[in-house]
This record gives structure tokens, C-alpha cells and sequence, in this order.
């Protein structure tokens, strides 16, 4: 059902692969569009990854990641920030439109979800500060509850909505199937979010019913029990045209031959999202 | 910090014992009132389950399962319901006082959440009118959204309180520890349920980060990332006075010597709730 114009990946998905062999494969695939990870790049080299991208008429649907506040313990906002400065700047040189933000967790060895809530909406006012000048928009992303202590203490689109709101310009919000299929208020958070269009960027993926690994077991679309075209169907009605971003974090799918899994993958897309 | 005297156990936080043996070990122990599982009730026999709580002076604070309607697949919930009558007639025989209740999930093999949500719906109307003769509470549990698709398309303490209001008379909530707090609208939805004098019953467990499984890798109180003497604040605030029953799903702690980890426990619930 989706076009495959529409098409992009994260390199996450086939995070077995060093970014440059990964760029290879989806050269092969006619990709067009992918979003690759900071530590990757840093890997393969800032001018090395821009020379490989440009070769296969490559461009990035966006950059990942930024946020993650609580990681490095409380009164340590400053390492947090500088790590983020660093993210911008690759993010920049590589021409990325937007970066996924995930706002962190939990502050490590404490329990308080209040104050953990102020922190990362403190170290995100400062990281919209830092992004300003790159002109890069910052997407929130709203992760599954299940990711609240180590990943974000915004678990649905709601609360990415507010946070985008009081945040102001530069900032929008990820829709991501995996992480807000289950909430009862995603179509009205789809709806206000597209209505001051501030959908940055849309994730698509499946939840495999049962599932195996709360980090590494999500399911390719239509392997799962994601009714994915009717959230598809409210990202139309939103206005989002953007770029419909395959990211799965699976070790089964990992190990699988990558060109089989993307190939499979695509015919997924078209029939699945 | 909690009362001993406010102490209960759920029986799956010894699910290696067998239901007679459980009984034992809370009488050992001093444990005053539990809730057990129809399908352990069956396998020792109700007469001789009623025989050894009454010998051990142990009282239920309540009893599980109802619910569960899409189980059975589509157009099967006379199936569901007869199996919830019989839920019923157990539970009225032990003098329970209140059923916690799953609703559900998605149907077998289907992926319609809309659906789903008014098939469990219409069970949860059916199984009222069951339950109001027995003039036993039944107690909807919103659970984690990571148990979506197997059990509950209830997933937050709002979506409760809405089933609880429309369905009316004889039906409350639970509020469980575990499930429900990573929800910004948590201390909201307790003060809503006890405005109400709708809190059926209060689980407590913790949430260990980073956690090894879905369904059975929860922590005592205190292991783990939950503020639960904050939650607890919320419950006391909206005026609950009744037990906190331990509910804990865990490998680990089933594979331990149980009374070792009965003792933690009860020292655990003094400290951490």
C-alpha cells in the first residue's frame, strides 16, 4: 500500500553490518533515503560516510541519536550536552533534516520520575539552544513504557506533544508503531501533532505477539499485530508526506542474509504499511 | 514503612509451590490473608482448600482470574463467560471479596484494537451481570501496554477508571505497582479511583532496570527502579486502607527457598512500601 518512494530505513536494522557495507547493500536495493547512528559514522569516518552516501545518490531522512540526559548521572548535564554538540555536528556536516531525540531516563541509582522528567526537559531546553543554529529539528520521540528507566521518561505521544509545545521552534515529535500503537489516545496525538506540524519523522516496524526480548525482538511489518495501515491512515489525515522509516532492532533478523531480509522487507512495505 | 498488618500475598509470587504447600509457608509465617488462582484451587479441591485456609486462620483479599474474553477467539464469549461463572462460583465459595479482572487482548490471529477494546467491553457488561448476584467486586487491573496482545487492551489507570464509571456498581479497579508506573497520569487516576471508592485492591512489586523478561523477571520492593512509598502516598491520600498484596512473577525468586525469600519479603514491605 505504500509507495515505495516513500521509502527509508534506519541503519539500525541492519545493525550487523559496519555503515559502509550497509550503504552497499541498500545502493543495491535502490534505497534513497536512510538514517544512520553517530557511533557508525564516527566508525567509518565523517568524510568517508559523506563520499559513500553522495556515490549511492543517498540522503539521510535523519540522524540518530540525541538526548539520553540521565546517562551520565545527575549534576553531569554539561557531558550530556557536549556529547549532543557532537551528534549536532555530524548530524550537520552529513545534511540530515532532523535527529531522533530520545530524552533520557531515570537518573542511574535513583528512582525520582519527577525530578527525572524536569532533567531531561531541562537538558532539552538547553539542547534546543545548541541546535538553533544548525537548523536542524529535533525530534522527540516517545518510547514504550517498557524503555522508561534507561531511555525516556516520555513514553507517549502526548506527553511528546506538550514537551514539543513548551519546547517551541526546532522542535517536533517521532511516531513510532512499535512504541505507540497500544495507546489509547494515538490517533488524537497524531492529529494535534500534524495539525502544527510537528511530525519530524514516522518509524515503522512490528510487535511480535509473544515476544521474546523486551530490547532486541520486534517483528518486520505484517509479521506482528500492528494494525500499521490504519496508523498510516491517520499520519495521512495528519498531513504527514514524509518518508515512512523502516527501523527494527531484532537479533533474529540480524543474523538472517541481509539482501533476503531488505528485499523482503520492501515487499513488506508495500503491502504491510 | 508499610504495616505488617496491611500485609497480603498473591500465590504466583510462590507459583513453584503447590497451593497447599503456599498455605503452609504463609502460615509459617504469619501471613493473614492471600490471593490464589482458580487453577491452583482446582488442582488441591475447593473443600480442601476452604479446610486448610480456615485451619491456618488465612483470609482472601481476593482472587484471580476473570476476564481474559478474547482468549476464546471471536464469537466464543459465551465460552469466555461460562469460564468466568465458574471463576465466580469458586471465589464466592472462599469468600473472596473481589476478582481481579484482565479484560483481554486482541483477538487470536486478528489485529483490530478497536475491536478488541469493544469485544472486552461487552464481556466486561456480561460478566457484571454475572457477578451481581455473588455481590463480589470485580477489580479491573489495567496492565503494562507491554502485555497488550495476550491480556489486557486496558493499559492505564484513565482507560480503567472510564470502564469502571460506565460499567457501574460492583465494579472497582486495581491499582498494581508494576503496571502502572511509568504513566504521567498515575497519582491523577488514584485520586480519581478513590474519589470514587473504586481502588479494589493494590499490587506491589518493583520494575528491575534493566529487566531480562517480559513476564517474569519482576523484583521485590526495593530492588528496583520504582518509587513505590510515593505511589503508596497517592493510595493513602485517596483514602485506601486496605491490604498491599505482594504480586511478584519472577524465575528467580520461584526458584529460591521460599521461605528465605517469604522472610525478605515481609521485611522488604515494612521498608520499601
Amino acid at each position: 500500500m505504500a509507495s515505495r518512494d516513500r521509502f527509508a530505513i534506519n541503519t539500525i536494522s541492519n545493525n550487523s553490518l559496519a555503515l559502509g557495507d550497509a550503504i552497499a547493500l541498500y545502493c543495491r536495493h535502490g534505497v534513497r533515503a536512510i538514517t544512520p547512528w553517530d557511533d557508525k559514522v564516527a566508525e567509518l569516518g565523517l568524510a568517508e560516510t559523506k563520499r559513500r552516501l553522495d556515490d549511492a545518490g543517498i540522503a539521510l531522512n535523519g540522524f540518530c541519536l540525541a538526548g539520553l540526559f540521565a546517562k551520565h548521572g545527575r549534576g553531569n548535564l554539561a557531558v550530556a550536552l557536549d556529547h549532543n554538540r557532537r551528534v549536532l555536528d555530524l548530524a550537520a556536516a552529513l545534511g540530515a533534516p532532523m535527529i531522533v531525540t530520545c530524552v533520557g531516563g531515570l537518573i542511574a541509582g535513583e528512582r525520582d520520575l519527577d525530578y527525572a522528567r524536569r532533567y531531561a526537559f531541562e537538558g532539552m531546553q538547553a539542547l534546543v539552544e545548541a541546535a538553533r543554529p544548525y537548523g536542524i529539528t529535533l525530534g522527540i520521540e516517545p518510547l514504550h513504557p517498557m524503555y522508561l528507566p534507561e531511555w525516556s521518561v516520555v513514553t507517549t505521544i502526548a506527553e511528546a506533544n506538550d514537551w514539543a509545545e513548551r519546547l517551541g521552534a526546532g522542535v517536533g515529535i517521532v511516531v513510532d508503531t512499535y512504541h505507540t500503537w497500544w495507546d489509547p489516545a494515538l490517533a488524537e496525538g497524531i492529529r494535534r501533532a500534524g495539525a502544527a506540524g510537528r511530525i519530524a519523522a514516522v518509524h515503522v516496524n512490528d510487535w511480535l505477539s509473544p515476544t521474546s526480548d523486551v530490547l532486541l525482538d520486534r517483528g518486520m511489518m505484517g509479521e506482528g499485530v500492528i494494525d500499521i495501515p490504519k496508523i498510516r491512515g491517520w499520519l495521512d489525515d495528519a498531513g504527514f508526506a514524509g518518508r515512512l522509516e523502516v527501523e527494527i532492532f531484532s537479533t533474529r533478523l540480524w543474523a538472517a542474509d541481509q539482501d533476503a531480509y531488505l528485499a523482503e522487507t520492501l515487499q513488506r512495505f508495500e503491502e504491510h504499511v
